[in-house]
């Protein structure tokens, strides 16, 4: 019991049942981070007293016989560019280490905190999110909980680490250009990168704002949507944030696969992936009943599009840094920087106009199709350290080319669930399950089935 | 009758009252372009062919007793950069002349046409419309009726010199950063740069689509109000255009400044503008009873992002063409394009986020006052072939600075009436009337009212 694979729906209802209490579920989910941690170097920030009072406190409430939320005393963490109060959010940079404390949590973790789940940390990421490795320059690498060997993915490093190592059940992160997913993907659990505009950003630290998703980490769906549905809602402080009204997942989860229409990515998203990628794609196709393929015209071209964005945003957020204080850098981040600075205007401009074109090819895809699958990423974890991979038969830098499959995607928008594939003895795989805007119904549902399938489970590391 | 003066309004009625005929109005025009084009090198082309064709149509519809038109029978022309069927959209380029001529006529042509008005052909105007002085290099410098040794302005050179010259009574042209204004202002007649988004921009040759405007040139405001009254209405082809009611204003022009809450632009708005264009603000303001001074913070910063965005976007624009002819631009055009295309994209969004932050800063102070006066220049119409003017004790190029007092207002999308003051022996001057976006019936009806009080009016040239 309260064991470090123990779900957070296990949890909130044992909490509820009062088989469990919070202080129990806290306790030892402080025991686990302090244990585990320092093999995985997930958590940058441990909030234990806080944690532990909220904990008391609603131990408190609910012997008092309060109404308790559907995540009351699960436990959870989040990637260190959301604000808490009186902490520093360190975006994964050292540059930020001098801020002033945030005078108030972020959104989403107020959020959780209303449905009654318990911020135990901050997590380890890539400097300023602009990262796909997980090797903080300052913090140090995360390590895979599948092989501490291995990287876990970035930017959202830490959240994999710690949810696919058991120390948190959910892990809030962000995701520019695939900083859920390829995480999600090299350490074998589920993620979901939601609509751009769906969730507030309130109170966190910005990298892209016209790409910025956040998002919920967790290793089944059905937490995956707990928690998903826990962050809905419009909070009028994140201007990016479109007027939605909220449309709970958790209780769509057992419709299967239905009718819907979907289809596999061909061209672009097979180029150059590794043969166990291409074999868990196909194993989801499988088991879906997906035999169509569906080519999305000039993905490569849309990537390189994103890429120009990716680098020029994040250039003008960082300019006054990047001229005081270039030094202070990741040297990776600040040479991508320093190139983003220079890129001319029109280029951008150029990069815009193909984002409106992609996203419009995109609408057409998806008027044909409800959802579709394509690989996270090219290859499974690579060694920490390394420095490129193989694209079939070329040998390409690492550190871009991770996101070669969920850059296209965040770059219009897209709902994308990522579902793990994971066999014993080997490293996991990742699928994208994407679908129109606004239908994260559709991915969870598809991820639901997969799982009740058998077909993709997050699974203890061995 | 039917003289060079003669305003759409009355030709409108007399071809109504049947005391003359649309045919003899357009023989006029055509004779009235011939006579006395040469000496202002207004036109570029003349569509005699279908003006006469159409006159002839609307006579005989007269005839049959059909219902017609408000501006029946009014000659118009158009800056060359609106599609004309079958004609080549020049925009002021030599680049262009291998363009296929236009399928079709522009989306304001069209209405100008249903609402009776005739063609009569297309004008001369900037090289790509990045111009404020009217010297076209392949086609020519228009001329300034008031002085044919003088500069019209620009880019909207031809409407200035064929309204003002009483070749036609109305123009349609483009203003993105005051291309209407300077040359209304310099010319010595009424223009109005409506709200951003007000007018269709569809089958018109652009410039820089966000900063775009189009609207019309006349003699007297009940004939700029006609012809805007005539252009309103979304037709669904300029994404960019507000899905905004028709709002007539030809019936409001005579309520009088009433109760208006109106300022006078101070600082920035002040400083280098010669005694003359002051005096001209200080009429008018003295004819409204407007004597608090408003200041518009930053209004420098603001323009300087304006030029940002111009050159940039521009640059985009016409990147293709830099790349494979840039020889064949206007070398003024063509050095600042290169400028633009060579910009880093930081900066843009930099100048794109003084963009939001000057609207709201506008938008106050449209709180607490209906209308702000301002100069349209600092100087009254230059010497063709003048390369720099004063700004106080400054010397300065002419070129861009024939702008500083109208960028900083299309920056931010204003509607924005050009009031023309004219007094015997000397240059026209022009008054900027501003107001809150939308609001274009506060600054026609100011408009009126100052032309009503004998302060403001377009005067023949001596």
């Amino acid at each position: 019991m309260n064991g470090p694979w123990q779900g957070a729906a296990e949890i909130a209802a044992a909490v509820r049942a009062k088989t469990l209490t919070a202080t129990e579920v806290v306790t030892a989910a402080l025991a686990r981070i302090a244990a585990d941690n320092p093999a995985l170097n997930a958590f940058t920030t441990v909030t234990s007293a806080r944690a532990l009072a909220r904990a008391a406190a609603l131990d408190g409430e609910i012997a008092a016989g309060k109404t308790i939320g559907p995540l009351a005393g699960v436990p959870f963490a989040v990637k260190n560019l959301f604000d808490i109060e009186g902490v520093v959010t360190r975006a994964g940079a050292a540059l930020t280490a001098g801020d002033p404390p945030a005078g108030a949590d972020a959104a989403l973790v107020r959020q959780m905190e209303a449905a009654g789940a318990i911020l135990v940390g901050a997590l380890n990421m890539g400097e300023f999110a602009y990262d796909f490795t997980g090797e903080n320059f300052h913090d140090g690498a995360c390590h895979n909980p599948h092989d501490l060997t291995r990287m876990t993915g970035g930017s959202s490093s830490g959240s994999g680490a710690a949810v696919a190592g058991g120390l948190v059940p959910i892990a809030l992160s962000s995701d520019t250009n695939g900083s859920i997913r390829v995480p999600s993907a090299l350490c074998g659990i589920w993620g979901i990168k939601p609509t751009y505009g769906r969730l507030s950003r309130a109170g966190s630290y910005p990298f892209v704002g016209s790409l910025d998703h956040l998002g919920p980490m967790a290793r089944s769906v059905a937490d995956l949507a707990l928690a998903y549905d826990a962050l809905q809602g419009a909070d009028g402080a994140d201007p990016a944030q479109a007027q939605r009204p909220v449309e709970f997942v958790s209780g769509l989860l057992g419709q299967g696969r239905g009718a819907l229409r979907i289809a596999v990515a061909g061209g672009y998203f097979r180029e150059g992936a590794s043969a166990e990628c291409l074999a868990g794609v196909d194993a989801v196709a499988a088991a879906l009943g997906a035999s169509e393929i569906v080519e999305f015209p000039q993905a490569a071209l849309a990537r390189a599009s994103a890429y120009l964005i990716t680098a020029t945003e994040g250039a003008a957020l960082h300019l006054g840094r990047l001229r005081s204080n270039a030094a202070g850098f990741d040297p990776d981040t600040r040479d991508r920087f320093l190139a983003g600075a220079m890129v001319p205007a029109v280029f951008v401009q150029k990069a815009q106009q193909i984002l409106r074109w992609f996203a419009a090819e995109c609408a057409e895809i998806f008027a044909r199709y409800d959802a579709v699958l394509l690989p996270a990423t090219p290859v499974p974890a690579p060694l920490i350290g390394q420095k490129t991979i193989s694209l079939g038969s070329r040998v390409v830098p690492l550190r871009a080319n991770l996101g070669i499959y969920t850059q296209p995607l965040s770059f219009v928008g897209l709902p994308v669930a990522l579902a793990p594939v994971c066999a014993p003895g080997r490293l996991p795989v990742g699928v994208q399950i994407a679908a129109a805007p606004w239908r994260e119904d559709v991915v969870l549902r598809l991820a639901a089935a997969l799982e009740s399938a058998g077909v993709c489970a997050a699974t203890p590391p061995a």
